[in-house]
């Protein structure tokens, strides 16, 4: 490997491993570091022994896969691990071995103790300590998050009631193909037969795909949402109900929130509060009806959030100061809710002197 | 008209009218009327001029459109208007001043005063006193009151927090032929350019297309299910908090619900309550997450109730009991949310010895 290579824009030496390159979360951490200007020369694009010596695309380059079996992880400065549970339990400790800094995008170790789980909007301190291993929350934690962040830092936060409209690469390729063949069924007026899902995705929606507690009825999918926000916020006590369902778009995940603040706010105060965060970007036209949505947030860096209005349901006193407000926001699940996070967290970690991680439109 | 017609299964005189017999709503009571054995000579099929002496599918039958400015209304039993509020306003006073009883779909008179506004299952009281208008609510009110209403009886409500995920054919059928239309397109990977609504309907979600309240932020939809709820339980106090999403979906809304009770109550109380209700049907499989979806409430009457859960977020007792519980709903909003729950209005209308309306696999 390219031992000593200057490889990232702000001069960090060692490669960057991105492991599970040929899933969408690892295509678009290639495309990531391709827009930010590193050397094809500084990336190695890991996969599966099957898919080992295909090409990848990088900005107008292509690499070469190498096969996870085989790769030292020598002189790679930090590996991003795009992959299964599996595969970083397996394969995570001999990157760090080989003296690379792991950004984990599975949810094998979000939740260990020690182990930092960071939105960098919120908790980059976290990676102050230049621990070995870092892990990437969920999509739907970090879109969450990041937009109420600014509203914590604020007003304080006591409780969470969510709605998700998940998109359906969120399940990765192999679902985006049948979402697409079954799209194509509906056009043309054929049957649906479902094969990924249990349920159609196209022309349907269905709770989340993942495992259901029996004895609790939550899902997989909202657990990890309750459990990763209380280990990143470090708060036990926070209330949050979230119900997690998938919906027939491509890409980019929509959530319907309702905050419970800690304190009452106005609207210009809560407005001016999400419009100067780093990562969001305020889509709120309610004269021409148009708020955020997935196809807008599409391949966009940023997180959309509209239709800013307390909630109608709530006591509003005589200033118009309201203590709960909702929110609709829709934001790529596999840019910030994915790979740009882990991205941004790499970034932190091969140099710890920034203090934050870089945000859409600063100059690095 | 066919004056001294029995036309009803349980015998009642004058024809029955469907007013708006081309749209969405108006082809799903003609095909209901005809389901519940409703001959094809007491029935009038009407619509705009333009329509007038075309032919609309009844059963097996064909009936003749009649032009709307036209019809006298003389020897109606009842007309269902299933028109906009114009339609409504000009033409349901001369219906009932011909001696009909009207039920008007529309939101012309929902929340006019002595105007009941109702849901069988909840108020059919309402229609003793054998008003000649009646009001049909809102699709999205009828499905969330319907799948609560056991809950409210048996533990009281003090709050709800609602997520839609509406299907296009809520907004007609101009919308419905786009939602077509652009899957098509989708399909070929061709662009998508909205028409009907701003945004693009397939493979996206986006806010309700209803106007947005400038001063509040609350979209028409919202509106209609806060205020019309309050009508129909008689609660001003209630709290209601809706955001209200289309999704790219043909027929049946989908709704996540939290609900928080008056009381606490335990899980099997829960399900027990839901369960024994008239009119709705619980699918609830956590092993094999099966769950509501509209796919499976199309072309039902029930309302499809599942995922039932005590809200993660709130405290359970010692005994498992809860005050807030969440609740995954999908109904079909052009049978049980539209022309289902008008025939069942003028059901009662026209045989006020019934207690209530006829429920899925009852007989008559």
């Amino acid at each position: 490997m390219h031992e000593g290579d200057s490889c990232w824009a702000f001069g960090v030496s060692g490669s960057i491993a991105v492991v599970g390159a040929t899933g969408l979360v690892g295509r678009e951490a290639l495309s990531i570091l391709a827009e930010r200007g590193v050397p094809a020369g500084c990336v190695h694009a890991i996969a599966s022994e099957r898919r080992a010596g295909e090409g990848v695309t990088y900005g107008g380059e292509s690499l070469t896969i190498e096969s996870l079996g085989e790769v030292s992880f020598e002189g790679v400065g930090v590996a991003i691990f795009c992959a299964t549970c599996e595969v970083a339990r397996a394969h995570a400790p001999r990157a760090i071995e080989a003296g690379a800094f792991v950004v984990d995008n599975s949810s094998a170790f979000r939740l260990k103790p020690g182990v930092p789980l960071v939105v960098p909007e919120i908790n980059a301190d976290a990676l102050k300590a230049r621990p070995r291993l870092a892990a990437n929350p969920n999509c739907s934690t970090i879109i969450l998050l990041a937009s109420l962040e600014p509203l914590r830092r604020c007003f304080g936060i006591a409780g969470i009631d969510l709605a998700t409209y998940q998109a359906i690469s969120g399940a990765g390729l192999a679902a985006l193909e049948e979402l697409n063949a079954q799209t194509r069924s509906l056009a043309a007026g054929e049957p649906i037969t479902p094969a990924y899902f249990g349920e159609p995705c196209a022309g349907n929606v269905f709770s989340h795909d993942s495992e259901v507690e029996i004895l609790t009825g939550v899902n997989g999918e909202e657990r990890k949402i309750i459990e990763e926000t209380r280990k990143i916020w470090c708060d036990r006590s926070l209330r949050i109900s979230p119900t997690c369902v998938r919906v027939p778009v491509e890409r980019a995940h929509t959530q319907a929130i309702t905050v419970e603040l800690g304190r009452t706010a106005g609207e210009a105060e809560v407005r001016a509060c999400l419009a100067r965060a780093p990562g969001l970007c305020v889509v709120d036209d309610r004269r021409g009806n148009g708020f955020p949505t997935p196809a807008k947030a599409t391949g966009r860096d940023e997180i959309l959030v509209g239709r800013i209005r307390p909630d109608p349901g709530t006591p509003v006193d005589d200033s118009g100061r309201a203590k709960r407000w909702c929110l609709l926001v829709s934001a790529d699940q596999l840019r910030k809710g994915a790979a740009l996070n882990a991205i941004q967290i790499a970034e932190i970690l091969m140099n710890p002197a920034r203090e934050r991680a870089l945000c859409v439109g600063e100059a690095s």
